[in-house]
C-alpha cells in the first residue's frame, strides 16, 4: 500500500472511524494515482475503487498488485453488497465540502452507515504540504510557464488580440511537456484588466495598454500559477504608479513567507499597506497549489492557520480601477524552514512589447 | 423580469416555496445569463444575485435594469443581512444535487431558514425542453462541429499524432466562431479507441487504426457533441463487421426518437440487440445536450420518462474489445413531434484517410 493510503488508514483510526468514502476524484487522484470517476472506499480490511465500465480498462492499466485496491464496477454490485462494505463499522468518514447533500442522503442509506462523520478537509489539509515528488512537478511546470514567458516577451506584438495571445500560452504547454492549461488562461489588455478574472477577447492589443497575463501549466497533474503585467509600446504614468506600489507590495509579502508565520498577519499587512495607498486589495492574496489550481490554504486575511514548511501558495496583489485599468503580480511560492523560494522566476521589470 | 426567471417564481409558488437559493453556476447562467461565481436569491420581492470584487463589474456590464435583478457584493453582507433575506418564508428550496452537504448546513443556518426544500433537479428538469433561441445556438454549434470534421477529413494523414489531431479540432472551433470545447476532445486510434473516454496520446495514426473522435463545440454556452469512427488507410474485415452493427443500431435508434416515446425502451431495444450479437452497451446511450455537455434526460435504461419535443440528446452507441479497438458513432438529435432531426449532419459511411 502507498504512503498516502497508509497515512490516511492511520489517521481515521485516531479519529475512531472505521471506514471512509471518498469521492472527490482529486483526493482519489492523490491517495491512488487513479484519474477516473468513482469513489474510494476504505472499509475494514480493504481499498475499494468502484468505476463504471468507461474507466475499468485505464484503472487496471495504472494500479498494480502492490497498490493493494480491489477494482470494481458499480454494475456488478448488488444492495447487499453496498450494506456489508462497512457491515462492523460504528463511523464511517466522508468529505462533507464536496459530497452534495442529495448523496449524503444516498449514501448513508445506501451502506448502512450509523454515523456518517464530517471530516473537515482532513485530506486537503494533508495536501497542504508537499512532498518531494510534489514539489518537484510543481517545479517542472513552473519552469515551462517561466520559460512559455520569456517566449511571449517576443511574441506578443501591437496588433494581436488577447485570444490569439491565450491560444499561443497553450500550444506553447501542449509542446513543450506540460499536460495541458493549469486553468483557462486570462489575457487582459486595456480596460479589460481592470476585471481580475477577465476572459481573452477579440480585443486587439493598442499602444499605452497595460496587459495582464495569468497564465499557469500542469505537469504529472500538478499546477503552476503566474501573473505578469506588461506594456504594450509605453508605461502611461498613471499605470507605473499603480504598478510600482503592486509589485513593491508583492515583495514584501514574500518577504514575509516563512515556516511558521501566520497568514491572516501577511495579509493584514498588504492589506494595510494598500489602504494608506487609497486601494482595497478585493480578492485574496493567494491560494495552496497543488493538484488543484485552488486548494489550501487559503491566503485571506480570514485564515489564521500558520504557514509550514513546503506548503505551496501563491503571492498575488492586484489593483484594480473599475472602466481604467488593472495590474497583478504573482508568484507560486515555496514556503521553506528560513523564509520562501519563488518557484516561477519571470521578470518582474516594466517589460514593454512593442 | 427575463421569461425564465418569471417561470421559476411561478412553479416554486405553485409547490409553496416562498424562496431559492440557487448556486449551480450553469442553473444561474440559464436564468440570468450571468457567467460568474456567486449565488442567486429568489426572495418574496427580489431577484438578488451575490458575488464577489472579481465579478462585479462583469455582471453589472451584462444585466440592465429591466432584468429586475440586484447585484450585491458578498464583503457588505452583514449576518444581519443573511437572516433578513428569507424573512417570511416558510419553505426555501435549494439545490440538493448540487449544494455540498457542508453548505447546507452552513446556508440553513446563516439564512435562518425554517424549512430547507430539496427541490428535485426542478430547474435541470425546465432545462430538457429548449426554446427556439437555444436551440439556434445548439445548431450552430453542430453546424461549426460538422464543418470541423470535413476539415478534418482532409487534414488527418497516417503518422500525425492523436494529440495533433485533438489540437486541430480546437483550433478550427476557436478560429471558427464557437467560444471554445465543449468538452475535452477524444482522438484515440488502434488500440487507444477500445477505452471509450480515451485522452489523446502521443501515439501516432497507422496503416489499419480506427480512429475515433469525439467533438464538440460551444456557442453562445450551448453544446455540440458528436463521435465518428474512422479508418488510416484500410478498413480491416474484423473492425468492419464492428462498425456495421454499430452503425445499423445508431441509425435504428435514431429511428425511435420522437415525442411520447418512453426513453427506456429504445435503450432496451438497443442492448437487446447487442445482445443478440454478443456484445454490450456498456455506458448510456446518451444525454441531454445544452449549457451542459451532460445534461437532463439521461438516455440510458433505468430512464422511465418520455421524450419531449425540442429535447435535444445525443444517441450514441459504441462497442469496445479492451486490448483491440472499438468503435462509436454519435449525434445530437432534436426530437420533434413526428420523429427527430440530427443536428450533426457528417457523412457515417466508411470514411478513409490516409
Amino acid at each position: 500500500m502507498n504512503t498516502k493510503l497508509k497515512w490516511l488508514r492511520d489517521k481515521i483510526k485516531m479519529q475512531n472511524m472505521q471506514g471512509f468514502i471518498i469521492t472527490n476524484p482529486i483526493n482519489v487522484k492523490y491517495l491512488t494515482n487513479i484519474d477516473a470517476e468513482g469513489i474510494l472506499l476504505i472499509t475494514r480490511k480493504e481499498n475499494i475503487f468502484i468505476t463504471d465500465g468507461r474507466y475499468m480498462e485505464h484503472v487496471r492499466q495504472i494500479l498494480t498488485i502492490d497498490d493493494e485496491i480491489v477494482v470494481m464496477n458499480f454494475k456488478d454490485i448488488c444492495l447487499e453488497d453496498y450494506e456489508n462494505f462497512f457491515i462492523f463499522c460504528e463511523n464511517v468518514g466522508f468529505e462533507e465540502n464536496y459530497m452534495t447533500y442529495a448523496k449524503y442522503k444516498e449514501y448513508k442509506q445506501k451502506f448502512k452507515i450509523n454515523n456518517f462523520e464530517e471530516t473537515e478537509y482532513i485530506i486537503e489539509k494533508q495536501r497542504m504540504i508537499k512532498d518531494e515528488k510534489e514539489i518537484s512537478n510543481i517545479k517542472e511546470a513552473c519552469r515551462i510557464t517561466d520559460n512559455c514567458f520569456e517566449h511571449l516577451k517576443s511574441y506578443i506584438k501591437i496588433g494581436m488580440t488577447e485570444i490569439q495571445i491565450a491560444d499561443e500560452i497553450q500550444k506553447y504547454f501542449k509542446e513543450n511537456g506540460a499536460d495541458g492549461l493549469a486553468f483557462e488562461t486570462i489575457v487582459a489588455s486595456g480596460v479589460n484588466s481592470s476585471k481580475p478574472h477577465a476572459i481573452p477577447t477579440n480585443k486587439k492589443i493598442a499602444l499605452g495598454d497595460p496587459i495582464t497575463i495569468d497564465m499557469g501549466c500542469k505537469y504529472n497533474g500538478y499546477c503552476s500559477d503566474m501573473t505578469r503585467t506588461i506594456f504594450a509600446g509605453e508605461i502611461l504614468e498613471s499605470v507605473k504608479t499603480i504598478y510600482d506600489i503592486v509589485l513593491k507590495n508583492q515583495i514584501k509579502v514574500s518577504e514575509q513567507l516563512k515556516d511558521g508565520e501566520m497568514i491572516k498577519n501577511i495579509c493584514k499587512n498588504l492589506e494595510a499597506e494598500f489602504k494608506l495607498n487609497g486601494f482595497d486589495l478585493i480578492h485574496a492574496l493567494g491560494h495552496g497549489v497543488g493538484l488543484d489550481i485552488h486548494e489550501l490554504p487559503t491566503v485571506s486575511s480570514k485564515n489564521d492557520i500558520n504557514l509550514k514548511e513546503n506548503m505551496i501558495i501563491t503571492n498575488e496583489p492586484g489593483i484594480y480601477l473599475p472602466g481604467q485599468f488593472g495590474v497583478r503580480i504573482e508568484d507560486t511560492v515555496l514556503i521553506t524552514k528560513n523564509g520562501s523560494i519563488n518557484l516561477t522566476k519571470s521578470d518582474k521589470n516594466y517589460i514593454i512589447v512593442r
